[in-house]
């Protein structure tokens, strides 16, 4: 399996304090050693580091773990590989062009027969499950609504089935984001926790760090973070649902949609 | 067009010197604002960024030509768009699997009638001429190896070979590595530095810095810098002549292929 992080914010926001936590699961308080990677979206560009080191000694996730750089949108993944080596070109998240912006995705689970989605246009670099069900997907919207984007309800409507198709192939928590939207499918584990004014303090769970929002934000900020599991241990972070799909848009929820055979 | 910026080291060393200059170039002394991206490989493993903001503007360059990550080998490039919009997907380098290692490569040029490059099973994601340059040559290596990864000199001159088909195209100046070895084909302008015992100071063209080479390296060191101009203004660079191919692996030039025609 493997660990995912977002995030959704209304002013651009740096990941420094949630990735720290994120981290250390890649090889020192966690088994997910088999890379990592983050796609960073400000201002609609999305740029993007791939490391297949484990995280928790790769020196580059060390940087990125100090350093204060500003994001909208941030999908990060840390691997513990089950399909495709350990290489480059299996390290999420995954980029794809779709109705003129790029859309990365990154998965947390393990699909049966991902072999049998059939892609024709979209073809995955790499071997993993994950990013076959990715190209899938790309696919299955392009044809669905052609060249034209539809609107947020539209599009997060067709995500959701989509991703309960793959979910009968296994477990698929996922992330994806056009550099706008940050949508989050769960069928195991995702957890969510939106943080505005009054902001408090905060301690990882899997690192000895406390930071306090109040200090770095304004009272206008809100912000989102998403993780498989919680990252923070004085904090009540929202779990999502078996089957749920979760829209945020500037830190805030903007779309949801529940299955309702999960709640049954 | 764009710029390339290579390093083949026989001990782990970091570019920011070197990138530091290249970055200028990248939207202040130069006009290669649309994206750069730099991989990196160390022990034979590759980490990547990929990023389409001008290199000048970029904090994530700001954060590389200042941050020491020790490498074997380091393929960088600026790009200055030609073909294909400003994107993730068409920043270089590009990687692809190919004999059970990671290649990556990045293009300096253009190339008339890419699209007419047969390629089969090897899929650009963005709309670069350099990308589909890049899956044609994975492809046809591995039509006339198959599976079994040739001795350097047996690649060397299938790669000169390919590089000079493309030649006929248009600009093809190119950087390509699996980790070991860094290959290089000039058609316009490489140049490239061997920096070895006793070492001495340099200063940049691009910007206002000097560094004391004997003071961070040993007297076993040998490291090889390429560009596509040369990045420092008191040292004596090697030109490459029009359509040559130099491999360089620990800082060493172990095979060069020289095009007789181009030398009448």
């Amino acid at each position: 399996m493997c660990e995912l992080l977002g995030m959704s914010a209304n002013v651009p926001t740096d990941i420094c304090f949630s990735f720290s936590g994120l981290r250390a699961r890649g090889g020192r308080t966690g088994p997910h050693k088999d890379g990592w990677g983050m796609a960073m979206y400000r201002d609609g560009d999305v740029w993007a580091i791939h490391d297949p080191r484990p995280s928790a000694d790769s020196d580059m996730a060390e940087v990125m773990s100090h350093t204060s750089l500003k994001c909208d949108i941030v999908i990060s993944h840390i691997r513990q590989a089950n399909v495709g080596a350990v290489c480059l070109l299996n390290t999420h998240p995954f980029s794809r062009l779709l109705w003129g912006k790029t859309w990365s995705y990154a998965h947390n689970g393990q699909l049966e027969a991902a072999e049998a989605l059939v892609i024709d246009k979209t073809h995955p670099l790499g071997s993993t499950d994950s990013e076959r069900a990715f190209c899938w997907i790309i696919e299955q919207l392009q044809r669905r609504f052609d060249n034209l984007e539809p609107e947020v309800e539209s599009l997060s409507q067709a995500l959701s089935e989509l991703a309960l198709q793959l979910k009968e192939r296994g477990v698929f928590n996922m992330m994806l984001s056009d550099g706008k939207r940050l949508y989050c499918f769960c069928t195991t584990k995702l957890h969510w926790i939106t943080r505005r004014a009054p902001f408090q303090k905060a301690s990882l769970s899997d690192e000895d760090v406390i930071v306090d929002f109040q200090a770095v934000t304004t009272d206008k900020d809100v912000v989102t973070v998403i993780a498989t599991q919680p990252l923070t241990q004085d904090e009540s972070w929202q779990q999502m649902q078996e089957g749920e799909l979760c829209v945020f848009d500037g830190g805030e929820v903007v779309c949801q949609i529940k299955h309702s055979s999960s709640v049954a």
